[in-house]
């Protein structure tokens, strides 16, 4: 079954760690939807979350190859149902008094934040899940999209577990 | 002179792409402060954002490498001043009767929100540049911390100009 998962990683903060992970990926032909790399709350570690759309036995192998990488220190599942999963959009529409109105209601409606305004262009700050940020796009778009940019998914366990805790599929 | 600078990268939305890119890096020793990919208003494109710090020389030769590269379609520096920058921040700190009133004072005057809230722990998200980011971070570690993730910088250009207009370092 082909299902959407998502994989945080802790590595060293060295240069040729990323590059080794996504190298990881095109060899074994996964193609990662999303990626985010990031400082932890140790200024030797990174945390690489990793959003993927593969089938359920591909996900142990890319555990597995994951966790033989150099420079690797842990890779862990996270489970769509015990995980927060955000990601921030920004994105510019134009402006004129026509459109406005609409735009200014479509921002109210998902408590997005307008965070530049000008003649021509509005750009607009969004937080939440995917399905979130892809329904705002849906309601925007007819506004005309001049450019937008999301930073992929970050997800934390839900309560008190972390990456260091026992999770059902980890390396 | 050594500073920090922003780079968007257009590229074909294909598996390869972003590892072509973060082997580049590599081989030139150049160390990635924060990558973010995702998806841009056509599928056929995705969008990567690297925060860097360099040399103001290698930033040309940054450019100039990137727009070599097969399946990239545009490569641009952001301008500190002209442009928006967005991080996005999931931590996760304690939580008890002593510590409570502290993190909620702290999570109100940064104007973040709690997203997930169980007996010992507490998850909050907060959106901002990377200088409030790094000043909540500072504020709420007296909790101790027990876990964060950071998207990395996502930036758009002020007003209506889009990655596709002219910009002073671009490839």
């Amino acid at each position: 079954m082909i299902s959407k998962f998502i994989i945080a990683i802790y590595v060293d903060n060295e240069s040729g760690v990323l590059s080794r992970v996504t190298a990881m990926f095109t060899r074994r032909g996964f193609n990662i939807d999303t990626l985010t790399v990031g400082e932890t709350e140790s200024p030797l570690y990174s945390r690489i979350t990793i959003s993927l759309t593969a089938e359920d036995a591909d996900k142990d192998q890319v555990v597995s190859q994951l966790g033989k990488l150099y420079n690797v220190k842990k890779v862990v599942v996270l489970s769509n149902e015990d995980c927060i999963k955000r990601e921030l959009l920004l994105i510019k529409v134009g402006n004129n008094d026509e459109i406005r109105p609409g735009i200014i209601e479509t921002c109210n409606i998902f408590r997005s934040k307008i965070i530049d305004f000008s003649e021509d262009a509005i750009s607009i700050e969004v937080t939440g899940d995917s399905q979130k940020i892809d329904a705002f796009i849906d309601n925007i778009k007819k506004f005309g999209i001049i450019e937008m940019c999301r930073t992929g998914i970050v997800a934390l366990d839900r309560g008190s577990a972390n990456i260091w805790s026992e999770h059902t599929d980890q390396a």
